[in-house]
């Protein structure tokens, strides 16, 4: 099977949070996977848990890039566990190895990997997420607002697309 | 000298900014080595350098903790370099280092920080920076906004006392 | 498929060696793969890129958990490039997400690793591998001694197996 | 005071030791602060805490890195606590900050310091550690090795201003 061309496409969200949060989470993950994507989240509970399940059942693959230092901490839907010992640190990591993420929710760690997915030249797709407004003088965030997890998932295949193949323009 | 009791406050900014963004740093600088403090910065340009060059100018100590792996990377003001060679990865030892973190305007590298300061615990004073609506259902950020630097010193300084003798209530 | 029970072995080892080395990396990665387990490195040149790819003829997974910020600095026969962005910081994700490492020849990069998966507990096999002498007083390091690719994989397997199934003794 | 041209030198060891070994550090630390030096460590206890006491009892400026999450994790003898939440990734920051690390005894954390050093280009003094004997065909490494404190500083002295003016010859 061809890996190493399949999108890596990250769902960053919170451990904690509404029913109907996490169902939007099961639905981005079953997606992702119908399509052919490898999901890449933090490996822990809540919406990662959630994304990781939906893509699990519908086929996908999934990755976990934990915080902690024992690969038993995944949650159950993770595949294959990263195990980085670097707390949230390893937040950096998650959004480098995915090609973009969807932020779905989300408390202060959600938001330190749009900022940092940001900040590192990953597309971000916003599901329900924060509302951000910059600086004076500073450039608008350039956070892609999306309404379902199809949607979320069709701009994030469509921008990592046109990343690979820039001069289609 | 007793440095382990002297403050720790990181300032946290962008490394390209306005005039008048650089000044407000300087200020900070200035106020934070009057009162004590060590300041903690990213030893970048920018926010970093203004804020390194006016806590030097006032007789303090400062560090950089840079992203790369060269001390010679760290801004003229810089007294001792933490070189970390991790990249973004070091914005997290920015803001865990500090005990309260003072946002100057920014982009997303101080998003960042802001986001892993109030995920790690460590207060965050806004001058002049980002505003931020958590989703719905999850808290709000607990973002204190100051309006000058010398404010956002006496509420990073009143923050670390509160939190070194919380039974003073 | 039952990713999450498949046995990750770590290869570690120079991206500069022998032909006589990179031999013995490739028939490593192969006996992974014929073992069904997940070849874990860092995915260089060197001995990172023959074990790939022997895993990769073999119709094994591969991971490769990279220093810089691209995934395209990947060799040819990653599967799946995790991009950490930390130089050389994530030699400590390679011991932690390998249940067992090979060493294989080595420069300091490797010997980093054979000491950071001894300081955390995931065995070591080495293969044509550093010589360690602790100092005095020190207990002496537990570096397993393999002389072909096929019993460093057989040993690493049994170790993995004790490791999760302690009370079989 | 001229803080950032003092040499940083680091003194890495083991949480625990004979007491000949901590009178090693201690000593080590000491002739660090007499040379006008800032210590670096890791900022535990044993050696780390050795040299730590042995610096400030001799009037110089210590540096713990830590690899946990709180600043009171810090040896009481350690004047700044850069405190990064990355575990073992921060032996890492230990060898980029130093510009020259002194080994003294050491079990695989010590071990990992001295290999990340020699593949970051800090040199290595060796006062009682490790033996190592480099694989067939690999280079092999340049430790230093010195039998008395006083000989470890001195050498890491005269490296340190060998590679800050190298066209001296």
């Amino acid at each position: 099977m061809d890996w190493r061309n399949r999108p890596r496409i990250g769902v960053m969200g919170p451990s904690r949070c509404s029913e109907r949060t996490l169902d939007l989470a099961r639905r981005t993950g079953a997606c992702i996977a119908r399509e052919g994507g490898i999901l890449i989240c933090g490996g822990g509970a809540g919406v990662m848990e959630a994304a990781s399940r939906g893509a699990r059942e519908s086929g996908g693959m999934t990755l976990g890039i934990l915080p902690g230092s024992a690969a038993a901490e995944a949650n159950p839907y993770v595949d294959i566990p990263i195990v980085t010992g670097m707390g949230h640190a390893r937040n950096v990591i998650n959004v480098l190895t995915s090609q973009a993420i969807i932020a779905i929710s989300g408390g202060p760690g959600t938001l330190s990997e749009i900022a940092l997915a940001l900040k590192c030249g990953t597309p971000v797709i916003g599901l329900g997420s924060w509302r951000l407004e910059s600086p004076e003088g500073q450039a608008p965030p350039a956070v892609y607002t999306a309404h379902t997890p199809e949607e979320a998932v069709a701009v994030a295949l469509g921008l990592i697309r046109a990343s690979l193949h820039p001069s289609r323009g």
